[in-house]
């Protein structure tokens, strides 16, 4: 697989994971612990990847981002919604479309 | 473009972004103001995300999650790294290509 | 004045902020700006306290988090609360005025 | 005890703690895990302060206020600070002797 289909199959996963039981897995038991508890997540991830950033160490940024985006994705899907949605917002924030069209035309 | 390259077409445009001038754009000012300030702007964003999730309202929660994806991928460039690594962090903890292939098969 | 009289006092001239006009006084402007923006505040001061402390700098982290308080304060007093309901909930969960009552029996 | 003492009779404890075994005292093994885990505490409990006030209950908000100033001040203390030096400067930055000295000769 491509590194760039992980988030789209990553939230397939989660997604999948609705039906099933807290106590079978760690997304359902966040799924069932509800929207607060997965927010609490999500600050203490930045807070990990500020201190991970600080301590200079690649390894323990890369770590705790992956948690951060993780978490990211999980309250998205707890929210009905996905990376596609903040992916294209970001497109369009930053034009990446038309940054490529020029780039394949100066190629 | 894909939405699935929208991280990694990004990526690129935030290493350009290097050698840019500070008054000239918004990156390169932060690349200049050094690695607090980037930590800063990423836990300002999880708050605001955190704050839009609660408030319910799914474009807030977008906006604010495409703000915290960005400042991510600000901070990962500041440290030579990128969204590669993250997302193979992620693919190679969750066994997405594990679950790719059992999907192929079973198609 | 003592130290220990200042989070009353801070928290007497914030509740006499609330009449006053947004442009002349940077609490009102919070207050008027409404509760999303105090709480953006509030977890931004947080980072930079974190922040701080990596740095290993006193001073900086002294700052930093006196920035986290005020704006704790800043919080209570928009949510019509103050600083003695933390202080006794505090008090209470460590039975503070056990162990004061144990040391001065001690003396 | 007055409320106004609390702080300055919490980090007496705090300090006292130090010499503690980590498997006798929550404060003792937040000590022994280290500075990187006291931060996550304060980011975790930031996140909670913002999520109880979007939550509009009151008690809920001191609750875990309590929570964000108690780890500050296990912070301060791992840092060889205590809360005198934060509300030092609070009452430096906010003139509150000027303002209590002008209160008084109102009275």
């Amino acid at each position: 697989m491509s590194d760039d289909r992980v988030l789209e199959q990553l939230a397939q996963v989660l997604e999948s994971r609705k039906g099933a039981d807290a106590s079978s897995s760690y997304v359902a038991s966040l799924y069932a612990k509800g929207l607060d508890s997965i927010l609490k997540k999500v600050g203490e991830e930045a807070t990990e990847t500020v201190v991970a950033a600080k301590n200079g160490e690649p390894d323990q940024l890369v770590h705790e981002m992956a948690d951060l985006w993780f978490h990211s994705l999980v309250l998205l899907a707890h929210q009905g919604l996905g990376p596609q949605q903040v992916l294209a917002e970001l497109e369009r924030r930053f034009g990446l479309s038309g940054l490529e069209e020029k780039a394949s035309r100066q190629g």
